[in-house]
């Protein structure tokens, strides 16, 4: 059995998260889902917990239709060093074989340790994009179409979009 | 929709774990499990990793039947500040309505948060033990038959006995 | 009795901060001031040591005639996670009531945690503001008159002016 | 003016710590109280919170009529290295002139960075002991006396016993 | 003997470090050389590991013709406290009685502590710089010139060009 | 060329590890030697801190005629993850082919990395002991010949001896 390595911030998990899930899903038998940078929440580029991504990404693959016994959401934290970041994603996730990533220095440091990576294949890139997805929520447009119906509902449930509004405001250091 | 949360270490998990699991999930529809010590591995009183805890949780749950649509695992490290910890599950897990847990500081930290709390029926707690487990491999005992099938194996394939001995043999000081 | 909560991070304390405490002052018996982002200094947005401007509350409470017995000074470092900082501050300082802050991440984080929160009416905020008093310091220009003067008298004092200028120069990244 | 520094950790406030900082507020105009190991509570030999301890030395010293105005509470935590500590204290504190403390690592660092340092005048050092405060706690033997009055009631509102009993039953991995 | 201090962020080590460390050893007979912010790597701005740059420094030395027996190589991190970090170099670093340090604030946090310290006399600052040396690098320009040849030689061993241009790519959080 | 690593605390450094450095040597051109531990001093099992023991190494090597050219010396702290540590030594240290070590819990984590291990052959184990050696200097015993010459001048020197006697009587909790 082959099982895949798939690495993102999902802040928040998009349509094109979801297209490029499915995609691997088709090289691999099980997919690490690891919700990266796991620490952080209520910035305005990461407002959403490691525990909030891990519920839109449950959600959202059941709405897609996914096997649960497919995957596995494993959240880990940035490292002080990045040199030692893949090896605290082996200690926290199950044994993987192969990596699935387009992040320059994802890809570069679990190269560096000798893994297998392959690109994702996106689909419209440009509009499918969490960064586009927190700039609606900001100017008050349309982001829903972007995100599954279940994620969504969900931001929406958590009063998502007050957050994002709320820490925009602010002026505390962010570390 | 009710969601429990379930503390454990599960070095490793055994069967008591399991039926304990089986218990609390005729409580609640949906329950999160924490792999508590998450950073631990490589110690005599914490020798796997918790990648390796959640495959054997995995494993075993499937072998026991139980539907993967109903839990989530979710690797949680120790804090600094005992009193910051139940802000790091909140932090890190899906949103949960009810703790089941039989350790006492566990017990403690969630109800000053003013979480509701439901202790566990253990069954035969001095043989399903993960320390006396661990005091079986050691000693070179029949500890298989404490564990699920699928978890005896999983151990072997990834030669935890062997690290098990080796790590015994420290005199590494340990943070 | 009732105990409120003040953040700040008072680089440095002026007059606008000696205004909104007295005005807090009304409101409750007792006032636990919080030195935000303790662990920083020598930065050009943050100058002074947490022990400088804890001597700093206390010198210019003093002028202001604010009876000591009112108060508490606490220093409380950022966290990691945001997630942690409200369990971080309940940790450090004497329990309390009620949250007074106008910034906007400080609300939200409370909030989050089921306090209730009240604005700080600010006087002059333009003017009596921590930034504008290290723009004036940095250019040379008029800053005294915008703190008390025991802070401007306890400033040079520590030769706090020569500090600013000679961090201003570095090249040595911050973290 | 010639301020002194104390460190302790007050696991609890007991009346032999008020008898020696009244000793010492003989010698200095000002003193630093340090409540040392901030980070650490809901241990058996750390069973409260830095915030508690500052409410405690509060209560304590004002029962003692001790003068607010002379002396400042700072919570701060140990260090990874024992050797940065002293310019932790540095940093959080006020500025200080001398060091009292029996405490020979404590008195040791703070003479490897050149401070002058004295010795408390212990009195009754067998009975007046946290140690013994806490072992009586534990046993359901009277711990009151040895405490002051404010102290003792204000641990029975915070329920410190029931808290101390119940910690005591842990299997947690302490850090 | 008298010892020195040298501290540098060394991405790359070029000529003028080179230059500065020949000028420094003509006025101690040792040298301290301490690799600051070594936890950096895999970053636009700090693309080699410590590790790396202590193999640049003794190759480039080597290559001056500077005896081995009059310098040490210490690694050192940042610190999440400014007033800490000078702390932690004597820590880790063999005694010293000078720092050498053109930087800001290494010279500020030196002098607090009490230390003697002199600037360093720059050989062409504006040429010899990591700064231009990694703009070059992007842009694929000539480089090489601004290092010694060692250095050249393992930068293009250890595929150092490669990684920089991979890294560039990223849109990775920088913590 | 062949480059070695070796792992040591050297607290403090004795003829042991001078012998087996020197026999390491016949093997291979290079050594790195990794100054475990490297946070720690101040403690009865780690009175030294990581300057102290490279001047230690430094001194020893020398008066033993090894050639500074061949070995590198590099501190290393303990990391929260016992499998990241292999990752922060790789990150620190030069390059290195093969690891010299009997410590299990060190040849484990290299192994479980890939590296090849060999054991170190030691000179009458019981006596040439850092265990040992502390033991006598407590105990006010013959310690000196345990160790190379300019290692107990060294040591006498920075009164380690006294650091050692004092320290030993703290209560200070050690994390």
């Amino acid at each position: 059995m082959k099982r895949g390595l798939f690495v993102g911030r999902f802040q928040p998990l998009h349509i094109g998260h979801i297209q490029a899930i499915k995609n691997v899903l088709e090289k691999v038998e099980e997919l690490v889902i690891i919700i990266g940078s796991s620490q952080r929440s209520h910035e305005i580029d990461n407002p959403f917990t490691a525990g909030e991504r891990i519920e839109m990404i449950h959600k959202a693959l059941n709405e897609a239709g996914v096997d649960r016994a497919c995957y596995y959401t494993v959240p880990v934290p940035d490292c002080e060093m990045h040199t030692t970041w893949v090896s605290v994603v082996r200690t926290l996730s199950p044994r993987f074989d192969i990596v699935f990533s387009n992040e320059p220095l994802t890809r570069r440091l679990f190269k560096e340790e000798g893994y297998k990576i392959e690109g994702i294949q996106l689909y419209e890139r440009e509009l499918y994009s969490a960064t586009e997805i927190r700039k609606r929520m900001l100017a008050g447009k349309n982001w829903e179409k972007l995100v599954s119906k279940s994620v969504a509902t969900y931001i929406k449930e958590i009063k998502g979009i007050e957050r994002l509004l709320e820490i925009t405001k602010t002026d505390k250091p962010i570390k």
